[in-house]
């Protein structure tokens, strides 16, 4: 049901009635690598490309979700899912394999929540049994994409982020214990005019503070109303900013429950990551890794997730363009009786 | 409201309240040019790239359809939008413009109809009141950054397609006069080892036959229900293809009363377009431009749109994968009252 101007009520409560997690070997280095089922050693995954390892953690990913639900491929209505490769071919040819009605998505990195705003969306008006939702991304298939390939060995300046080699998804089904996904809120596009595609960052950060203020008048809510609220991903560059922001315009978040995915997947100390982790997969698997575990363990029982994405593409930075962000929140919510 | 497996009854009539299409010259000397409300006489539309010139089709048809609506872009809830280029930039920037909150979709040529099936879905379970939906493309755009740039004069196989410059919006309205969106079927993906980039109607024409058997099992009615089936875009090779196979599989399609839409656009006998049209934008302008008018004469009253779209990406091309293909249908009513 439509709330406010932007967002949904899911009066139905759908649930999160499983996640599947799969990582590269870097991801398994970082704090959360308990927290994933499959942690790969290989970057290639046994591919002959990138983009072919790519497709197979987010076939992985899936096939998991939909077996740790207790369902079949064939009883998922829809699948729905995207991912930051050109024409979206990880998910296109993932969905190949899996042979579910496919709904295709572009948010760049706030696909995550994109795709899960969209599925509990189907679910929650009965339009959906089951649908399932997915993110990936492969950090040298995206370096070699959008910026400079891998073995070029270019530097990086410090406001740069890491993509995420991995991949989540998630089954919502309309029963089922565990995680409610009880809200969404659909951003705008904020643009403040940054062009360095190495400074996504502070670009996205607008973006994620419009869609937090635009859930809270929605919804009439304040911002204490949830234990955590996870930005996913600015990293420490677009963290500060959005605390600058949230300051300016009077939003009461207290900076002890107000995280970034970014900021948790890698440890800064050992791990080369400048201001920390990017990439569709980042949320997908800090959320459906982390934080739902953290939800089932009872330490946190309302988090709202705000997926941001960089809009652009090296096309249109190569022709001066400044980059469009936006940011899709899901709030997720713990019942008290599992 | 899931009707079978994978499909939507939209059993609270949402409407298509208003429809925005703008064209490119070649479109503007077809059979269908007087059916468009824009017809540019110059194909970079004033601006300095064909990217920029596309997203600006794109801001025509969605301002019109706006306009046309008799809303203003503050009280649309949300835009549903996508296209052919590499991270969907047209729309992306097309919804920095329109300042509404936005949801990318890919599906390739599919888009026109990926993108409406879920505009009706979101205001039939009232997740919205109002959402734009839309698809474009740019002939010049996509021929560089699919195939060669159109300077270089490449010659192509008469199985090519011509890609349309077009976009296509619409407004999907709770309440109005006019079309209905009855209901909608989200395909599987199909791919029959097909690896020409030069034969997509060929590679498409299994999938969209696949979502019209959905359709009709999952609807329980049989191929006369509608006046006319609509695919888009197969083209003539494709349409042959269709063809045997609805034979084949006993789906009893009286071919007089099935079209595609890449035969519709172009004159065979005076333009150059080899097997006919195809692009994001080609189902879009010639449904609500074309078709839609024909209801609103009421030549026709139940007509089923079969959007189809091919996956690839030419970095999937150049790695020896085929072609996966997916179709959308999205059936639309004129009730008898006006």
């Amino acid at each position: 049901m439509l709330k406010g101007h932007q967002s949904w009520i899911f009066e139905n409560n759908p649930k999160i009635r499983a996640v599947g997690t799969v990582v590269g070997p870097f991801e398994g280095q970082g704090p959360l690598a308990n927290d994933f089922d499959i942690i790969h050693g290989d970057l290639m995954l046994g591919q002959d490309s990138w983009e072919k390892a790519e497709k197979t953690l987010l076939e992985e990913a899936a096939k998991l979700a939909i077996e740790n639900a207790g369902l079949t491929q064939e009883q998922v209505n829809f699948f729905i899912g995207g991912d930051l490769m050109n024409q979206i071919i990880s998910s296109s040819f993932a969905a190949r394999t899996l042979a579910i009605p496919y709904l295709g998505v572009f948010g760049a990195c706030s696909t995550s929540m994109e795709s899960l705003a969209l599925a509990a969306n189907l679910v929650n008006s009965r339009s959906a049994k089951f649908v399932l939702a997915s993110a990936c991304s492969h950090n040298a298939a995206v370096e070699k994409q959008f910026r400079y390939p891998t073995e070029y060995g270019s530097q990086k300046p410090p406001t740069a982020q890491f993509t995420v080699t991995g991949a989540g998804a998630s089954i919502v089904a309309e029963h089922g214990k565990g995680v409610t996904v009880k809200s969404a809120t659909i951003g705008r596009i904020v643009d403040m005019g940054i062009t360095d595609p190495f400074n996504m960052g502070a670009a996205m950060a607008p973006a994620a503070v419009d869609t937090i203020q635009a859930h809270l008048r929605d919804l009439r809510i304040e911002p204490g109303y949830y234990d955590l609220i996870v930005t996913g991903d600015l990293s420490r560059i677009g963290y500060e900013i959005a605390c600058d922001l949230f300051e300016k315009h009077k939003i009461q978040i207290d900076q002890t429950k107000y995280y970034d995915c970014g900021m948790m997947i890698y440890n800064y100390e050992e791990q080369t990551v400048q201001s920390g982790a990017s990439g569709c997969g980042c949320s997908a698997v800090v959320t459906y890794g982390h934080l739902m575990k953290r939800m089932l363990k009872g330490e946190l029982k309302r988090i709202l997730v705000v997926a941001t994405g960089a809009l652009l593409s090296p096309i249109s930075f190569q022709q001066g363009e400044t980059i469009p962000c936006i940011a899709h929140a899901v709030s997720l919510e713990m019942e008290d009786k599992i």
